[in-house]
């Protein structure tokens, strides 16, 4: 009996790790390990127990006649922590500066450990905004997005740089890109944004604000507002952006050469 | 006592699941929770048993003088033929047929409950490979790749339409497109493959095979290879391909329009 106990205990983790967001009864878990929901009860309090002691994610409790529970990841203070000094000591190798004046990402940006990570700061962030989904601009913000879509149980859309056939009738809006020094186009699906939605915007890198400017004037050709911004790192200060209210998680200085001083963001931990 | 050993073993649980394919000691979980490595040992094996029964991930052991665990997930046969009808169903969907002879998939190919559904199945099909890295071209398919480098822990390298100055120095192929009637262009950063690599190509959609096989041209710019070619959809027949091996997840016949019919590939369940 001692073992059949602790055997569900893991098997509930399991299954509530494995599927983040979504609701499970109790009834579910009573039909299937075959006992009483009194028991599941108990056996939730002590997984709830147990998921607090690793700061990765904790419990919920679920209200209505079926009553249940639903998994919602988290990261501790100290794991943000981690997380974004391990991001700044890569962002800081010495064989990332291009001789253009940019730091190579796209390693780091499709490294699912590290995206992951990361995502679970923006998760964390943005959990409390109640918006209706995940948008981004191709291509290296995707990866993290997706990662923050997945840990908020929301859909993610994203805006491409030119209009593709696969989209069906898409609205494209131009704007200002201050690296590319001109205008640019993004173009997005009618179907991908739903009329008056809220949206949270998350992309890899910010210089001038352009293309998180140009995102927000897309979201308004929907009748849809920008319920947060995040971006991974911002260089060159916080001032003169072309929008006002984002949440970096790394601060870059300098002219992306030789002497960059990259700064975690304290705030968002 | 008894409670003890439940909390420890859904404690252990919570953390293999969150950390796939990352190597722990028994040392690690016996410091963590202030216990016996034999305790330990014996709380694995019912951790162990626990996941074998959910069909969504397995235990490894991992040997060496450190000896350890690795949690590596795992799709069942009947969860892989849920994934597959859920996805049929919802290409099936009468509103996704484009005026273009197109079908609309941007939605589904970034929801990230389908996406990491699709990504199980790619990977318990590649994870005896023994590969080095997935690779993939933008868009439609970075979020599938990406959950499918997660699973196997692998890095990923996407492959940019145009080439970009925050890529540094790329290698640039041609290749034709089909669907498109014309030759484009596929650019990469040259940091992005390792020489010699053994890479696994996952794409969202097949119809002459002609970007696939421009990413085969491209792994052999840097002597790497196809390991496996993974393609969540392919159109029009299994025959006339530019390339000769693939799995695809989802056959799909007619004209992508009114007419369509969509079969799921026995195969890979």
């Amino acid at each position: 009996m001692t073992m059949k106990k602790a055997e569900r205990a893991a098997a509930i983790t399991h299954l509530l790790t494995e599927n983040p967001n979504r609701d499970f009864s109790l009834g579910y878990f009573a039909d299937r390990f075959g006992c009483a929901k009194s028991s599941i009860s108990d056996d939730i309090k002590l997984v709830r127990t147990a998921m607090e002691s690793s700061g990765l994610g904790y419990l919920e409790t679920t209200s209505g006649t079926k009553g249940g529970v639903r998994y919602v990841p988290y990261v501790s203070k100290e794991e943000s922590l981690r997380i974004l000094e391990r991001l700044r000591a890569r962002f800081l190798e010495p064989d990332r500066v291009l001789g253009s004046g940019f730091l190579y990402l796209s390693d780091i940006m499709f490294d699912p450990e590290t995206v992951k990570g990361v995502a679970r700061i923006f998760a964390k962030q943005f959990a409390c905004l109640d918006a209706d989904m995940i948008i981004t601009v191709e291509t290296k913000g995707i990866g993290i997005a997706l990662f923050t879509a997945e840990l908020l149980g929301l859909p993610l859309a994203v805006i491409r740089r030119e209009s593709r056939v696969s989209e069906g009738s898409t609205v494209s809006i131009n704007y200002f890109s201050g690296s590319a020094d001109r205008i640019q186009q993004m173009s997005v699906s009618k179907r991908a944004i739903k009329q008056g939605a809220r949206a949270i915007i998350i992309d890899d890198f910010m210089r001038g604000g352009g293309s998180i400017k140009g995102i927000q004037d897309m979201l308004a050709e929907f009748g849809a507002t920008a319920a947060g911004v995040g971006v991974v790192v911002v260089s060159g200060g916080l001032e003169n952006k072309k929008i006002k209210s984002f949440t970096p998680l790394l601060l870059m200085n300098g002219d992306e050469d030789k002497n960059i001083s990259i700064d975690i963001n304290r705030a968002v931990i």
